[in-house]
């Protein structure tokens, strides 16, 4: 995603103390007492301006859920479009998803969701895709359930379907036409974009 | 695939000994000899008229082509097609795939064709499907290589997938639009027609 990026970002960030954690490693093993209660947590790696997970948020609050995002520009966005009335299961984390381990226990997390992640289409690039092997292993590590993946990235999709087959994870939902499919669904910004494209939006659910 | 019912097609059928082979179950272990060479076979089940099958069996001399097809009018069509220059390493045979274990030993084929099975969408009718567990059993059971599958019936293919996860068969390639991604694709006279009307075409190939 390109974004505009913000000035004195840091400083910004440091504004938003309650809905952003600023110290993520100091819940490790402990992101319950954060939310004070012991409901699933529900983990957004790459949440871009938040829509997707703050909706999420607003409409379970039974559950945890945790945005993820290594862009600090893009953290602040979300953070400047949801601080005022984001909801008390919902936090945010400006943190790149190679540090998963260093801020999660194993089997910490109950569903990840993978949104729109980059294609970062050239071969020799393949290991920063979030579905290739190495970050699959750390997610599969720290999640006790499942992972959700949509994208409207063709080559993207059969990549990570390869990925998960290779790695012998149970595909449990696939569509190749998500909106087709399902109605109600909670879509990202990207993915409102997409659609007004007339792209199609790939889906698959997996776990262990 | 509806087709007109071809007249008197069982004795028309008969007209076609050599290459349409009328007793297939004597062949069960021994289908090279009936090639008289020891090259690999590959079957397509579902042959339909038959042009796939031709084409590739005309540019591959070395690889035995059988086509298996249940409809008999059918049958007699692909018959009536190809039958002047059928070249040798061209077989058809007028069976339903439920039969196939009784026609073929264990790994006795090297590679197995399904190109646009009947969806059969209704889920009453799922075990009708080629790519159902219980088919599938039968085709890996004869068959020491790969499975090639092609269809544009969405649902046909999100429900295959599904299933070779299941059975824990690996993918090898994966396509969800063969025709922007390989060139030279041969096709059948059902991919011509749905590729008119702009039909996207999905590929796969698994093992076991």
């Amino acid at each position: 995603m390109r974004v505009r990026k913000v000035k004195n970002v840091e400083e910004k960030l440091e504004q938003y103390d309650g809905l952003l954690i600023q110290n993520p490693r100091d819940y490790k093993g402990k992101w319950n007492t954060l939310f004070n209660n012991d409901n699933p947590i529900y983990l957004e790696i790459g949440m871009g301006k938040g829509k997707f997970i703050y909706n999420h948020a607003k409409l379970n609050p039974n559950i945890n859920y945790l945005g993820l995002e290594k862009d600090s520009s893009i953290v602040c966005k979300a953070l400047v479009n949801n601080s005022v009335d984001a909801p008390d299961n919902l936090k945010y984390i400006w943190l790149d998803a190679s540090y998963l381990k260093e801020v999660f226990e194993d089997k910490e997390i109950q569903k990840v969701y993978l949104n729109f992640s980059d294609p970062w289409p050239k071969t020799r690039h393949e290991k920063r895709r979030l579905t290739s092997k190495t970050f699959l292993n750390d997610i599969l590590d720290i999640l006790e359930g499942t992972i959700e993946f949509k994208t409207d990235n063709r080559h993207l999709f059969e990549y990570s379907i390869m990925e998960f087959n290779q790695m012998k994870l149970e595909i449990i939902d696939l569509s190749l036409d998500l909106h087709q499919d399902k109605e109600d669904v909670i879509t990202t910004e990207y993915e409102d974009k997409f659609m007004q494209k007339g792209n199609v939006i790939y889906y698959c659910e997996v776990k262990r």
